[in-house]
């Protein structure tokens, strides 16, 4: 999940979506959730963020063994949930 | 791609990213790429960011078609590329 929403709505936005995902970065989080909670949780984001002024981009697999993830830098989110 | 750098660095690792990647909005490019200019890439990243202090995350997947893209609110970015 990454975002770019509005300075004032960034906490809020963040609130909610760490409490499905693991926070990687500024304007990024990443975990296993199931299709029901995913559902649950962008229902969740499109109440406390503006249509036409923010931006959510998702990225969904099927399974984390079918994409390479590779971090360069300071690794500032919560430990890897992610079970290989 | 996505980054998380210091606010001096930010135009010159998008202007560095942009030469190889779509902008889809702040903190987040993706596209497709070979694995050759993929490793020159990030060669060049490193080169304009510090490793203490700013974070880049890759997701690498062997095809567009193995991923679900969605996105809410505005389109920031320039017109998706992939060709599906």
């Amino acid at each position: 999940m990454a975002y770019d929403v509005n300075e004032k709505r960034v906490a809020k936005v963040l609130k909610k979506a760490r409490q499905y995902l693991n926070w990687v970065q500024n304007s990024l989080l990443e975990g296993e959730i199931t299709k029901a909670k995913y559902e649950i949780l962008k229902q969740q984001i499109r109440k406390i963020t503006k249509k036409d002024e923010d931006s959510i981009t998702w990225y969904i697999f099927e399974s984390r063994k079918i994409f390479i993830k590779e971090t360069y830098g300071v690794e500032k989110g919560e430990p890897d949930d992610f079970i290989i």
